[in-house]
């Protein structure tokens, strides 16, 4: 039974979207923005069980690339990621029977619901990342060998390309460079792939997910019940697993530089209640990568580190932290289908530059934190 | 009527062009051998005057980008430049009449070569810089009005890339990223023009006149004639003017670094005969830009700085020059149509960052040296 997304659902996913997006994806809400006006203009949505896709029908997927930062600083015109996606089925010679999010966090998860409704075509409930990364090659559908060329990139200026590589991690390389040329962001459709394909690579219905954490935050709100309790019964269920608190306190430092198409920094929260006298240290490439209490790391990629308000438990982004902000930061353990030993050597720790093997979040804590 | 050329031809083309690359263009010796393997093979290419183009007949021009320093130690598959003609071709809907060069300096001259013998088309005596420069819009195309794009892109591994930009200083902006992301180097195919358009915004007969340079230089290195008085010969018979001996004297310095796509630095010499007690200074990027004699100015771009061996006359580039080597620097008047103030405003002094008006060559050596 397909599901049809209307604007409240948008304003949920935004907010779940957010909190998978683990500080990185850039902003949802620019993107919900775009979406509900579209959706005011054609209608609901037809979101696609990955089960419902016909197996030799073509699934585009289309985002946005570059530095979050710069993302919520240029507006698009809002038909750039299509326009990359006509460009992609032109040289195919295959029409989109749907579009996808690359990843579910961030503002990538709406990007295509604004694809879906101006070409009149459904998009598919799954990802490539299961939350958000930094990099292109980092998705499953690269480690489950689908190749993500011919890929399309947009300007909001008209500018724009058609990109093969040879390999996905060249796919990364080429388009970042392209990206930062074309202004520090691209809108982008690339590793298309059939309806079997999908079901073979992609992480089912992480956009369904977002879109019940969101929920499960307001209605939490609105009962004035514990979100952070809400959020662990949501993904207790999902194949993500329960939510662990890592750390409550106050933000006292945020550092931040925009380099090679990418946010680079680290925040700083001196903890209060039962972590008073303790100090966390995060560390992102648009998304946060390390968690560390002291010298100890509590939460590594690719297991989800969030930073959530106090007191509403709404997820704040990388460029959102301040100095003063109360936060309370959370882990959330990965589906085991990112936890592979392939997967691990894409997105595991060391290919980010850490030195330790990479632990399951939900292993630490029950450890008492930590590799040591 | 049609000029074909053999081996003999592009030994010439390649010690002209040298010439007219002003130290950059990359070295033609590479260039040189894969053409005169494609020549052995399927025989003399046909060389056009532009007026010989019929009128709605199109022209792709081909080349490679990047820095010479990379172009020399990076040994090309042969068919890159032919990918992208075939990549623009595919995008325009036309078949290349003719391919030409965007820049008769350098490697570049001979480049468009070994694609008109593998397509079996002609070559038209003409191009867009009449001498080597560092970015894709210093081309009279570009200040004449011809749009750059469709641009294809491809290296050596077999990734490429189709590019439109809304603009020529974006196309140089985007397509340079690319390049640097493709391993330093990309082989390329772009401001695709009718006939006409040849006509009306080309630079004519310039490898005609590389050979004819190149020819005298070899001639009168047989008969034991001195070089710069050939050379000056052929340059005062041309639409160019006669090249003038600017310095002679000892390499004692050169300084070259690599970033972003060029190769910047500046050469230091020590004078001898009636230059003894001076030093020149000449600044590059891929290009020689400017060359002072002390604090004065005595040449600067857009007007031709090479440098000859002392002996032979025979051209040196950029990445050739070393500690120790004897040399006579010459400059050398650029044709009318690149110094209009349009033309000046792209390849003037001021582009380059150095804060001189353009003062054309010949009139400085009447003042005996300078803008001051």
């Amino acid at each position: 039974m397909p599901t049809w997304i209307g604007e409240q659902e948008i304003e949920d996913l935004a907010v779940g979207a957010a909190l998978l997006g683990t500080g990185g994806g850039g902003d949802p809400y620019l993107g919900k923005l775009m979406v509900q006006k579209f959706i005011r203009k054609n209608g609901p949505i037809q979101l696609l069980d990955p089960s419902e896709v016909p197996e030799d029908q073509w699934v585009i997927p289309t985002a946005m690339m570059g530095a979050p930062t710069i993302m919520v600083e240029k507006i698009p015109n809002g038909d750039e990621a299509l326009k990359s996606l006509r460009l992609v089925e032109e040289r195919l010679g295959k029409k989109a029977f749907a579009t996808m999010p690359i990843e579910c966090g961030g503002l990538n998860s709406t990007i295509p619901f604004v694809v879906a409704s101006q070409a009149g075509i459904p998009l598919v409930d799954a990802d490539g990342m299961g939350r958000a990364f930094p990099e292109l090659q980092m998705e499953t559908f690269h480690i489950y060998g689908i190749k993500g060329t011919p890929m399309g990139l947009h300007n909001e200026r008209g500018d724009y390309c058609l990109l093969e590589t040879l390999d996905n991690p060249m796919l990364e390389h080429i388009s970042r460079g392209i990206a930062v040329r074309m202004g520090g962001v691209a809108h982008i459709a690339e590793y298309a792939m059939t309806g079997a394909e999908v079901r073979r690579t992609a992480i089912p219905n992480t956009i369904s997910l977002c879109i019940k954490l969101g929920k499960a935050i307001r209605e939490a709100n609105q009962q004035k019940r514990n979100p952070i309790e809400a959020i662990q019964r949501v993904t207790r269920e999902s194949i993500y697993g329960e939510a662990i608190v890592l750390f409550k306190g106050k933000v006292v430092d945020v550092e931040r530089r925009s380099t090679d198409g990418f946010v680079r920094g680290k925040a700083v929260v001196d903890g209060f209640e039962e972590y008073t006298g303790d100090q966390l240290h995060v560390d992102f490439q648009n998304e946060n990568l390390i968690a560390k209490i002291g010298d100890t790391p509590v939460a590594i990629v690719p297991d989800l580190i969030s930073f959530l308000d106090y007191e509403t438990g709404v997820p704040l982004t990388t460029e959102g932290l301040r100095y003063g902000f109360r936060v309370i930061c959370l882990g959330i353990p990965t589906p085991d289908i990112m936890r592979s030993p392939a997967a691990i050597e894409v997105w595991g720790p060391r290919y980010f530059g850490y030195d330790y093997d990479y632990v399951p979040v939900e292993l630490m804590a029950k450890q008492g934190g930590g590799v040591r």
